[in-house]
């Protein structure tokens, strides 16, 4: 009867993730809840790729945002294009000392720092497939309830990961 | 629908009966990750009522478990059976002190302590329609994620509530 489902207790901070990307991730989760959507730091898609900024809001859209701390950081993601396959619209999220135009312009482009963040540069709208939103959607429940649990009940088995989508 | 059951009015309420149903609770959210299901506490509903546990599985089926810490307080709510508006499978859930036969048998019957619970008599599923899961689904991810993100950033605006359903 039971699925198990282990949580992805990685958010919002782990060994990989440098002190800038954190001040990124935090100005730009506070970026998309003025927008109206809730966020999900690190959240592994069905590719096994890893989204830095999984975000939902109540129409139930979804965004992916990319956290470039840097140049080099930047240049060793070359797959950010298949972000696309799990998302309406794709966002880099860098700091000021980044420079811009390194940023393709098939993505939209978000400034932040440890405060906030604005975009700069907006993207068009590309439509997710019906199962995959749903299967979005199911999944980002499941692991922000999944976090939530564990912080409120150490004692909650931990064994149980969603199923990837 | 529901059978009536005379008030006792000698049922003891004190001062214990939150801290009861606290350990209902946690004991009730462990249950359910075995179960497969994620869960989160106090989730008002579009009827405006509360659900004290929404929970949901990675197959998208949705469990509503009330908590009843006492008979008086199963017998403080008369509403209960609106509650299948809102799920597929729905349970009482309570503690050992509380005498299992008032509980009807149109909702099923959790019994928790702190530690963990057992389902004691499950319930007929009865089949959400697709939209109103759909709502659900999308309102959990919100709820959960917004929580979530209050306590990792406690700067993050507070003012944004998503819709109800």
């Amino acid at each position: 009867m039971s699925k198990m489902i282990k949580p992805d207790l990685s958010a919002p901070v782990d060994g990989r993730q440098s002190e800038r990307a954190l001040e990124i991730q935090r100005g730009t989760g506070r970026l998309l809840r003025r927008h109206g959507f809730v966020s999900l730091p690190e959240v592994t898609l069905k590719s096994g790729r890893r989204a830095d900024l999984l975000a939902i809001n109540t129409k139930g859209e979804i965004w992916i945002v990319e956290i470039k701390s840097s140049l080099a950081d930047f240049r060793a993601d070359k797959k950010w294009p298949d972000y696309w396959d799990f998302c309406d619209r794709l966002f880099f999220a860098t700091n000021q000392e980044t420079p811009e135009e390194i940023f393709p312009e098939e993505a939209g482009l978000i400034i932040a720092d440890a405060h906030g963040a604005e975009i700069i540069r907006d993207v068009e709208q590309r439509k997710l497939a019906a199962a995959r939103r749903k299967a979005l959607t199911l999944r980002f429940a499941q692991i922000a309830a999944s976090r939530l649990h564990a912080i409120h009940d150490p004692g909650v088995p931990t064994h149980i990961e969603p199923a990837k989508l």
